[in-house]
């Protein structure tokens, strides 16, 4: 085997930040469209966006960047296990025979399926009626069967979409990881229930000014760690974390004047994801050892920040007064025990993102489930109402009123994301591990978070997680991040401890 | 010669429209980068900008682009005299040619040098400190003064230019049309100053909060015609409009709290920047036809409104009670005839975007003039602070007390705008020219400015100007529009009009 060039890994390197230069643009396009464009630059923005997702589309499939792949893949560096060039290849390579495979008639039919998909979505959920959208989810799941055909997949054809998501993951492990949480989290579900009154919480539908809330946020993000100075926070319908460039990492919130925590907890959220996106090493920007690890990764740090840290007894201990000062009329009469156990009350509901700690993965498993049935052909698009209905009584003994609260209310499927969900629970388990060898080894971290110290933390994460990028698979990741394989102990601890405590169980 | 095929013409178009569409993911990325972007994210947005730069420089000087402008050449449509085919000829064959001669080295080092430029302007600016910008302006000017080389000329560098915001326009050609206009205006300046006291304007330095001042300039903005449903206003460091779409042109703004119409009167001469764009025909969009005249003829629309209606005495009448409501405090005890004389006061001062309509032309004659010197080496960057002061000392009998308010005072040269400048007198000439026309033409347009009838005037732009695009070089669309070639007097009138009957001269 000829020795490759010493310029083969720079020159892949370069190739790639390229096209990451380009789908930067259409990310800062895509931010405006959610935040300031106003709606008669709909048309033309589209066509904007279409014409740079083709940009991208030929770079990422170019016989230039094979070539560079197979130079690159002969140097000694990319030899060495667990290498940054042995990683960059890896990810690289993986997307590559990925774009390769897809034919192009059939990527263009399903950006326009989506396109139209999600237009369908919208309508169908807007006047509950599934018949409008289920002729367009037929046919996107007839395409997600035959893009995992041409992907290529050994057991299962979600394992070739939930690897796009999730690297390494299939939908047996994903089985089996998850089946010991589905037990104890639905009997979890079941004591707390048992357990009434719940702990009072109306005092979260008081409300407060925008402002106070954007105050209030803001102070809280930038404690613990989102650095306002390299990113924004504004409005939008429905909010993201948005990153246009190595060093621009942007929140977006939406404010409900009706309820003073609900577009905190929003930001939170989202700073998490910005809070990674910041420490990502910019030096590898573009490539894959510059780029989150996974979407499972990327939403544990959402979780991690808040759920972990911001619906903790010290976290509210610290902001409560803080609340105070930005909300006086809400918090009035509310103390700090109230506030923390107002947050963590456990409620089953029809609605996945309104869904609290304990009963949200209960929702995830649902959708997977329905997924693998969907793509394995077992199950018709046609009967996924009477399938959703029939799930959600046996997980929560209640029957969504409506396809709006039930099969209707998420996007994710008209978009052609299926393989998606699963990363909202790989994220919570990844941010649970996290969080119990974190607790472990930076000894007192509830008196540091109740005194405001989030550094230690971030900087843990930001050594352990952060700076890795795409260096390792996800659960390769957090067993070198905690010492363990990953499983659902640290979460089943997290939830089991916190509730119990709660609802005196 | 053998007949071109009936695709011809629509194939150019096509081919003209998708290099728009790249370059309209330009403007959007420079109008965040005036607006929200972080500054953190400036290298990577002068990355971006550089290289959409260099896919829009490659398609615009392609072989294919070439061979298409020679078969649409050929076409009937082409040869007919003033139509709108030749007139997308003409003007895609210039900027052909032009770019044909620039290299892409050359286009590619002045987007990311500017996009740096302009940052270390900003610094500079802030601490009042010219060494910060001096490097920068040092380049900017060695790399325009190639550009001029490359472009070709055959008078002055300045005509290479000048040619690319001013189609037809020569240094030569400029200084004749401004040499009376010079010495006039300093003779009216020197008359009007003599008649010490000048009207009372202390009054305009009574504040407001910016919210009221927002609410006022939508309000009106809105009035004359500006569509806030198609656009957008924000803030920024220097006011510009931007159209990063056919049908989505924003305006920005900044508010001074100290000063309550400052912001007001940078809002309505940007709503005529974006009324103009807005008016443009989308069917064109992306081809010269679809595209504004040239800068003058955009900064005589903003003139238009700005000056001609917006400091009148009957825009006052309409707008007084209006601004008694939004600015009870500042507006106590001025009466309309007050305003009116308050926001024509001639003052010799050293900012240009703050000068009066007597003294703004002088302002720009001395940029004029060192352009004209920096580009052809009489000056060198490093001595520009002593040249700015003298020439201002000649021309006003005053010392800018420091480079903030000297020579750093304008954004242009950072972002290399050279030969830009006279285009705001050229604005104000054709202004004056088809406001006096609209006048002759639309009957007693005082009596409708007083009630708030905008919309003949608006009509009577749209129709005259607004809808032919580049069809017509920026002096014929004037002739054409105002039945005149273009020259001073109308601008002389209009100004010594005005300023005689407000200070008895």
């Amino acid at each position: 085997m000829a020795h490759a060039s010493s310029d083969a890994l720079p020159a892949l390197r370069s190739y790639l930040r390229t096209t990451a230069e380009i789908a930067s643009c259409s990310s800062l396009l895509e931010w405006d469209l959610e935040t300031y464009m106003p709606a008669t630059g709909a048309e033309h923005r589209g066509r904007q966006l279409e014409l740079l997702a083709g940009f991208v589309h030929d770079r990422a499939t170019s016989g230039q960047l094979g070539e560079l792949i197979e130079e690159a893949a002969r140097t000694p560096e990319a030899q060495e296990e667990e290498s940054p060039a042995a990683a960059d290849l890896r990810e690289t390579r993986r997307e590559y025979d990925r774009q390769r495979k897809l034919p192009r008639r059939l990527v263009e039919e399903l950006a326009k399926l989506t396109a139209e998909g999600r237009m369908a979505w919208v309508a169908a959920k807007r006047a509950n009626d599934f018949g409008l959208f289920r002729p367009f989810l037929e046919r996107i799941v007839a395409l997600k069967r035959e893009e995992a055909a041409a992907v290529g997949y050994e057991d299962h054809p979600y394992d070739a979409l939930l690897g796009y998501y999730e690297p390494g993951e299939t939908a047996a492990g994903l089985s089996k990881l998850f089946a010991p949480l589905r037990d104890r989290l639905a009997d979890l579900v079941r004591r707390v229930v048992a357990r009434s009154p719940a702990p009072l919480d109306d005092f979260l539908a008081r409300g407060a000014p925008a402002a106070a809330q954007e105050a209030f946020s803001r102070k809280v993000a930038a404690e613990i760690g989102y650095d306002f100075a390299a990113g924004r926070l504004d409005l939008t319908a429905h909010p993201f974390c948005s990153t246009p460039g190595p060093s621009d990492s942007r929140l977006t919130t939406r404010w409900n004047e009706a309820a003073f925590l609900d577009g905190f907890y929003s930001v939170l959220h989202e700073a998490g994801h910005g809070i990674y996106e910041q420490g990502l090493p910019k030096e590898a920007w573009g490539t894959p050892c510059g780029q989150a690890a996974s979407y499972g990764v990327h939403e544990s740090q959402s979780r991690l920040w808040e759920n972990f840290v911001g619906r903790s007894l010290p976290f509210w201990r610290r902001y409560a007064p803080l609340a105070r000062e930005c909300f006086p009329s809400a918090m009035r009469g509310v103390s700090v025990e109230a506030l923390h156990a107002s947050v963590n009350v456990v409620q089953p509901s029809f609605i996945r993102i309104e869904a609290d700690e304990a009963t949200y993965n209960l929702h995830i498993f649902l959708r997977f489930e329905l997924e693998l049935a969907m793509l394995s052909g077992d199950l018709a698009a046609a009967d996924l109402p009477g399938a959703w209905n029939e799930a959600f009584r046996g997980m929560f003994d209640l029957t969504p009123p409506d396809d709006a609260r039930g099969c209707l209310q998420d996007i994710h499927w008209s978009m052609g994301s299926v393989g998606y969900f699963p990363t909202y629970t790989l994220g919570n388990l990844y941010a649970a591990q996290l969080y119990a060898a974190a607790r472990r080894e930076l000894g007192d971290l509830d008196t540091r978070v109740a005194r405001g110290e989030f550094a230690p933390l971030l900087q843990w994460l930001r050594e352990r997680v952060h700076r890795h990028g795409k260096r390792y698979l996800p659960r390769r990741l957090v067993e070198l991040a905690t010492g363990e394989a990953l499983d659902s102990s640290a979460l089943l601890r997290h939830l089991e401890g916190r509730f119990s405590e709660l609802y005196g169980i």
